[in-house]
């Protein structure tokens, strides 16, 4: 594997585990006060047509980074729903 | 233009944009409580690579929707440490 592939697998596995901690925060506090809602609908939204994208160009990387994206978000978007 | 390429820049405006009512509810409120400090720290590093991988790529939409990502968590994430 090439130097740039390496560079793209590493930033896309950052970016896509970052949402992580923050499910985990959201989840532990029971609150996301903080959260902005208009962010993670435009943000989703934003994700699934990546995700589109991806399937439409049969691209791996693409489909999994924003497919793994998404289930995260999606579960955020949930938590700040049900906590406000 | 294709399809394919307007539904790619339609995903990277919307992920793009999607921080501004982020960056402006945390301006406005003077609080990021429920905002994630490891998510910001991880995702802007994560950023910062999608845009070393787009400039070494030279592909300009990949630097300008990171370059902006960037731009805009990097502000989120001092209003962070600032309002904690």
């Amino acid at each position: 594997m090439d130097f740039i592939t390496i560079l793209g697998l590493l930033a896309a596995t950052l970016t896509t585990l970052s949402f992580l901690p923050q499910l985990l925060k959201t989840w532990q506090s029971k609150s996301a006060k903080d959260v902005s809602f208009i962010m993670l609908i435009t943000f989703n939204l934003g994700v699934f047509i990546w995700l589109i994208y991806g399937i439409y160009l049969q691209a791996l990387p693409i489909i999994l980074a924003n497919g793994v994206t998404l289930f995260f978000n999606i579960i955020i978007l949930w938590l700040k729903i049900k906590y406000r």
